[in-house]
């Protein structure tokens, strides 16, 4: 009998319950080995294994082309924040960013602080409820690169087009989108995700980086923030964090097992579209973002009446629907429906949502 | 029955097995909430309290200052070595460095990339197998802090005393040697400590901070890298390694039920003597280092032909006695003894070793 419950955390989240049994099942003793992974050298022949099988995994599901480096490293994408202009902008260069929301906000803040950054387009206007087209966006000569969140996990906005902007490269946090569906990643110079969310434990980050945008890194950037050191080492420039890379490797031969991420993808959209649906049908729920930026993994929505918000969270824990309080920022709810969230678990929400309209509505 | 082997990694390292066995056992639900520590939110009442109780059990241990901080953060010890001097060494500074061995010297290079590095002392004229004495030193008038490392974890050379610097701040790398026997806190302006060899899984660094010594960082220093801005935010700027925090939090509370920092003290010193006494009687074994600098958590020893190198160690994993193979740079063995290695983890590997010697001696 499963004790497990229903969780729409926004990260870290819900992760597939094979792994999880897997991980369990040899948490003490790894394939006979007699010690855990926890316990092994991260450069004994069993975790070198485990480390290359995720990556090339990773490359399978993402068909990673050749000539893109794929990295494991830490500090969660606020590091990247950092790590981007510091390896990509020069000292009298400037980058363009695109603002769509909190997360795509702080790259800015954070990049603003080691060069010149232009905002080339902003959703302020819109309240942060559409992407403005790229028509509307200021592109900057000659910038350095151009970074966007394809996926705003605050706000629910996510992009459903990739920018076109020609020979300068695309940068882009993954962090709450990567694996949930399809994509080019040829048309990146570089992909990177925090893996609490659709990869594996926090700690963790996924970054998949064109081979001939390393080397360029400040001679002011620690030489751990260096993606080329990074890459030159195999991500083990000193010790990684072995345990949530070999999970991330489970959750990774899980998706293969599912079908991959165009599996993933029919699946993602068949539970997006049954929350939105029901979210639209309703006098008593919101969803105010426009349909062509709704998230296919985040879903915010209001009460008509946040005095019922309480109620409405302490119900669904009472039927094991847990964590579907919304940002601090934003307020009301948000369900997280990541990879890893079954169709099973949007069809109870609905249920619940469904029954508490009925009383309260 | 276990299956478990006994494990000498140099890092990762063995881990408790009760906090395996209690990991495991709640691996997929947590104290019956339906979710795994994994997948729960950083910011939710149970972790915050994993967290919280964590740090308390830590600064217990150690006896921390109230004065002090306590830091959960990532990257590893290799980060640190950037993060300390753009924490604490103004652009204009000096700072005086100890050379001891591969870590210490990994400090000293990383720090020269962003200012004056005084190295105070080194023990490269006595081949790295004993530690100057103080009075050998030269200081800098005015420096920053001194650094240097507790423990060599490669070369097994460790420090069984604290300099004294008076006012200019201490700060240490104590990755290999934390926990393993009392330190006295208040004469350090920071200690940090990789996890993976005495506290928990990799990808965590603890860092215990004076408070005064916070503030300092430079401009050009990444928000993530700056020890304020964690201490700030209880390491939750942004999501932090959960898990490891969590497993971390699991050995304390073992290291108390053990009876502390004192009672590991009196394992440790047993396990040592009874393995540095059978090698210094034997003609087959040597360890080359200074007795009084003879590291308590890492020995490493030769055997009088290297030839019968790969036999000892092919002997050795068909009796589960794992991991003694030398770092690369050293050569022949190297046994970490770590407190999760028992002391009939030693008598074993002492056992070996003269079995082996009646054999090939």
């Amino acid at each position: 009998m499963t004790t497990r419950a229903y969780n729409f955390c926004a990260g870290p989240a819900a992760l597939p319950e094979e792994v999880l049994k897997q991980a369990q099942a040899e948490l003490l003793d790894w394939q006979g080995r007699g010690l855990s992974v926890m316990e092994m050298s991260h450069r004994s022949d069993e975790f070198v294994a485990i480390a290359e099988t995720a990556e090339q995994d990773l490359r399978d599901l993402m068909q990673v082309p050749d000539n893109y480096k794929v990295l494991f490293v830490q500090g969660g994408a606020s590091q990247q924040f950092a790590q981007i202009p510091l390896n990509f902008l020069p000292e009298d260069g400037v980058a363009d960013y695109v603002d769509t929301g909190i997360w795509s906000k702080k790259a800015i803040d954070e990049a603003r602080r080691f060069g010149n950054i232009n905002v080339a387009a902003s959703a302020r206007a819109q309240d942060y409820f559409a992407i403005p087209g790229q028509n509307d966006w200021q592109l900057s000569k000659g910038a350095a690169y151009l970074h966007y969140c394809t996926n705003e996990t605050i706000g629910g906005l996510q992009f459903d087009w990739v920018p076109q902007t020609g020979d300068v490269p695309l940068i882009t946090d993954m962090s709450s989108d990567i694996l949930s569906r399809p994509v080019d990643v040829s048309q990146f110079g570089m992909i990177y995700a925090g893996a609490q969310k659709n990869i594996g434990p926090s700690g963790l980050v996924v970054v998949i980086v064109r081979e001939d945008l390393l080397g360029r890194a400040r001679s002011s950037c620690p030489t751990m923030l260096d993606y080329k050191v990074a890459a030159d080492n195999g991500s083990m420039f000193n010790t990684p964090a072995c345990f949530s890379w070999y999970l991330s490797g489970l959750v990774f031969k899980w998706l293969k097992a599912q079908g991959g991420v165009e599996a993933m993808a029919r699946v993602n959209h068949e539970k997006q579209r049954r929350l939105y649906e029901y979210i639209d049908s309703s006098e008593l729920y919101n969803n105010p973002v426009s349909r062509s930026a709704r998230s296919w993994m985040n879903v915010p929505f209001t009460l008509a009446d946040a005095a019922l918000d309480k109620v409405f969270l302490s119900g669904a824990e009472e039927r094991r629907l847990l964590n579907l309080k919304g940002h601090r920022s934003v307020g009301g709810m948000r369900a997280s429906i990541y990879n890893a969230v079954p169709l099973e678990a949007i069809d109870a929400l609905i249920d619940y949502m469904k029954a508490f309209e009925k009383e309260h509505g």
